[in-house]
C-alpha cells in the first residue's frame, strides 16, 4: 500500500502555489505559478531517484528505470495546471498519486520489469488556451505543434511565447515516446460515486465533447435613444442560444450535457446595446450519435433564433473529441486492483475530458476515479477526503504494478 | 453666425486625443487621455480670453466677463469624456460648440450683460464609473461628493483617486455657482431628426432612467461532469432576464426602451457553469408612470424567473433620474433662434440622459439637438455633417445671446 499521509502532505504543499481566493487554486497553465509548481514537482521526482525529460510543449516525464532494458515504460500521471477558480485535486491528485506510487516502490524496494514514468501534461484545463488537453492532444497527434504554439489567451499572448517565457519548453520531440500502458487517477468531478457510496470508479468510457465558439453580431448603439424597432441587440442572441443549448441537452437525458461557460460582451458598457457577443457552447455525451444529434439541432436552430431578431450568427469548433472507450486490459487491471484491495467500486463514464482520453488513441489506457464532495469541481470549494485519495492511489499502485510486472 | 469650419477643425483636433480602434474615440473619464483633452480645451479657452475655474469633482468652467457685474452667468456646454467605443461628437459638440459661441462673440466684438461660462462636466458617460452624469448630479445636489469619490471602476480604482491622479481635482466647492440659465447642444443619438429631415431638435423633455444592477447567483461547477438536474446555471438567469427586459420594454411602445449593456460572467471559463453573473438593466421612458410600471413588472417577474431554475436574484438601483421637463423660457429661446435662423426644426424628447437634465433642477435649462447619421451613437461610427454641427452651434449662439442680453 502507498503512504496516504505523505500523499496528502504533498497535495497540501502543492496547493500553496497559486492559491485562489476561496481556499482553492488559481495556477493556470504557463503562468509563473505553473512554473513554480513544475519546479517543485521536478524536485520531488529527483528526490525519488527519477530523471526528468521535458518535451517541446512542456510535458514533463519523470523516469524510473525498469529491470528489462527493452521494455516500454508504464506511464501514470495527469496535470498540475488548474482552472482560474479551481480546486486542489483536479489533475494534481493524478500526478502526485503517481509520484507516491514511485515513492512507495522505493520504500518497499520494488523493482519492475517495465520502467515507470510519472507524467505532468501541459494545459489540460483549456481555460487560458482552448482547447483543453492541448499538450496530450499534440502528443497523440491530434493537433500540430505549431498550431498549439499559435493559440492566444484573452490578452493576446501566444502559447509558444508563454511556454518559453516560463522556461519549460524542452528539447524532446512531442509524441516521440512509446508507451506500454497509461493510467490516470482523477477525482470524479461529478456526484455519482459519492451518491452510490463507492470508493473507486473503474472508468470504462469517457464523454465526447464539442466546443462551439459562437459570435453573434448586432449593432452597438445607445440604450436610451435607439428606438426598440431599430435595435440589433447581440445580447438577445446570447440569451436565446443559452436557452437553446439547455433545451437541446435536456432532450437526451441522462446521456447529455450542455452549457455556455465563457461569454465576452462588446463593448460591455451599461448604456450601449451589445454589438457583439462571443461565447463558447460546451456539448457532451458518451454516445457519439447523441453528440451528432445535438450538434445537428444546434446548427439548425441557432442561426434562425438570431435571424429572427436581426443579428448575425457565426460559429466554429474550438474543441472536439469523440467518446473514448478505454483499453479492456487496462480497465480490467484497475477493476482487479480495487477488488484485491477490498474497495467498493463501480464502472463509470468520465463526464470530463482527460489527457488519458487522447493517449487512449495511441496506447493502452485507462482511468481510476475517486469521489469528490457534492460532485463539485471547477470550483474552489472542490473537496475530497484523505481516505478517498489514498484508496485511489492504492488502486493506481496495484494497476501499475500488475502492468509493469514485478 | 458662428464659424462652422473653425468649429469642425476643433472637433477633429479633439478627436485625435484618445483615438478608438474604428475611427471613433476611447477617451474615458479620468484617464490620461481625458487629462490631455481637458488641457487642450483649457488652452483654447484661455486663447479666447476666458479664465478657467475647476471644482472639486473636476468640472471645468471657462468664464467670459459680462458688462453687468451683478448678473449671473449664462452657461453652455456638455462633456468631453467618451464611451470606450464612442463617437467624436457625443458631448464634444456641446463643449466645443459653446467655445465657438464665445470665439464668435470675440470676432464680432459682442459684449453681453450676463457673463458666459463654457462648461465641461466630468464623467457624463458613466461607463467607467456608474452612474452617468455623475458630476453634474453632484453639482445639482443629487449625490454627495464623497459618495462620488468612492465609486470604483472595474479594476477597483476609486473615482476620487483617479481624479487626483490626472491632476484635475480643483478647489472650488461643487454646486456653489449660481446659474442664470444653461443650454446644452448635443447630437440626437437617435434617428428621428434625420428621418423627419429637420436641422434642429427643440428639446422639451427627456427620458427618465433606471439602471438596475442585478446579480444572479448559481453554483459554479464542471460543464462536463455535472448532471443536468444538478446544475445551478447563473447564465440561464441572465438569458431569461435579457428576454424579460425586452418583453417589458416592448409593452409600452413607443414610449419605452430597455436593454442590458454590461455583463460580467464569473468565473468565465469554457468548462465552468457560470456561478455568478452581474449585469445592468437600463429602462427608460419620458413618462414617469411608464417607468414605474416597467419596474414593477420587472421586480415581480425577474426573481421568479430565477427561482424557477434554482438561481438567486438580487438587485440594486445604480442609476436613476426622473423624466425632466425643460424650462419653458429656455425652450422658447431655442425655438425662436431656430426660427430666426431659418432652420427646419421640431420639438423632441431626448432619448439619452444629459448633464442638462440634472442642471434643469437647479436652474432654467434647455437643450438643442442636431441629427446624427442613422441615429447611431455610442458607436465609433457615430457621424454628423459639418452643416448639422454649424446649424446646432448657430442656434446655441442665438439662444445664448438672447438670454445673456447684448
Ligand atoms: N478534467 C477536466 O476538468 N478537464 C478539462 C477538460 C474538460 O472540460 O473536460
Ligand atoms: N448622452 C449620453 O449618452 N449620456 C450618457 C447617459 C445615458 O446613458 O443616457
Amino acid at each position: 500500500k502507498i503512504n496516504g499521509s505523505r500523499l496528502w502532505d504533498s497535495l497540501m504543499e502543492m496547493a500553496r502555489i497559486g492559491p485562489g481566493i476561496a481556499g482553492g487554486n488559481n495556477r493556470q497553465t504557463l503562468t509563473d505559478d505553473d512554473a513554480t509548481g513544475r519546479a517543485l514537482f521536478q524536485k520531488w521526482c529527483e528526490e525519488a531517484g527519477m530523471s526528468m525529460g521535458v518535451d517541446q510543449i512542456g510535458n514533463m516525464f519523470a523516469y524510473r528505470e525498469g529491470t528489462d532494458p527493452d521494455a516500454l515504460p508504464v506511464y501514470a500521471g495527469s496535470h498540475l495546471d488548474t482552472q482560474p477558480t479551481g480546486g486542489k485535486y483536479d489533475g494534481v491528485l493524478g500526478v502526485l498519486g503517481a509520484l507516491e506510487v514511485v515513492r512507495s516502490m522505493n520504500d518497499l524496494g520494488i523493482k519492475t520489469k517495465h520502467p515507470i514514468v510519472v507524467v505532468n501534461w501541459t494545459n489540460e484545463e483549456g481555460t487560458r488556451y482552448a482547447p483543453a488537453m492541448l499538450a496530450s492532444g499534440v502528443f497523440a497527434g491530434k493537433h500540430e505543434l505549431d498550431w498549439a504554439y499559435d493559440r492566444v489567451d484573452a490578452e493576446g499572448k501566444r502559447f509558444g511565447d508563454e511556454l518559453e517565457r516560463i522556461g519549460w519548453k524542452g528539447d524532446e520531440e512531442v509524441g516521440a515516446r512509446k508507451i506500454h500502458a497509461l493510467f490516470e487517477l482523477h477525482i470524479e468531478q461529478g456526484p455519482i460515486l459519492e451518491a452510490e457510496g463507492k470508493d473507486i470508479g473503474v472508468v470504462t468510457h469517457g464523454q465526447g465533447l464539442r466546443w462551439i465558439e459562437c459570435t453573434v453580431t448586432g449593432k452597438e448603439s445607445h440604450t436610451g435613444s435607439t428606438p426598440m424597432p431599430m435595435r440589433l441587440n447581440a445580447g438577445r442572441g446570447l440569451a436565446r442560444i443559452t436557452e437553446l443549448v439547455h433545451e437541446i441537452a435536456m432532450k437526451h437525458q441522462p446521456n447529455s450535457v450542455g452549457a455556455i461557460g465563457h461569454i465576452d460582451v462588446y463593448p460591455n458598457s451599461r448604456n450601449i446595446i451589445p454589438g457583439k457577443v462571443v461565447f463558447t457552447v460546451d456539448f457532451r455525451s458518451h454516445i457519439q450519435e447523441t453528440i451528432d444529434a445535438m450538434l445537428e439541432e444546434f446548427y439548425e436552430r441557432a442561426p434562425k433564433l438570431c435571424e429572427e431578431i436581426g443579428v448575425k450568427f457565426e460559429s466554429k469548433i474550438s474543441g472536439s473529441f469523440d467518446p473514448p472507450a478505454f483499453n479492456e486490459d487496462c480497465v480490467k487491471a484497475v477493476r482487479a486492483a480495487a477488488e484485491r484491495l477490498g474497495y467498493s467500486h463501480m464502472d463509470i463514464v468520465s463526464g470530463a475530458g482527460h489527457d488519458a482520453c487522447w493517449i487512449n488513441d495511441v496506447a493502452p489506457t485507462s482511468m481510476i476515479m475517486c469521489p469528490c464532495v457534492d460532485g463539485l469541481s471547477h470550483n474552489e470549494a472542490e473537496d475530497i477526503s484523505p481516505e478517498w485519495a489514498e484508496a485511489g492511489a492504492n488502486v493506481l499502485f496495484h494497476a501499475v504494478l500488475e502492468t509493469a510486472e514485478i
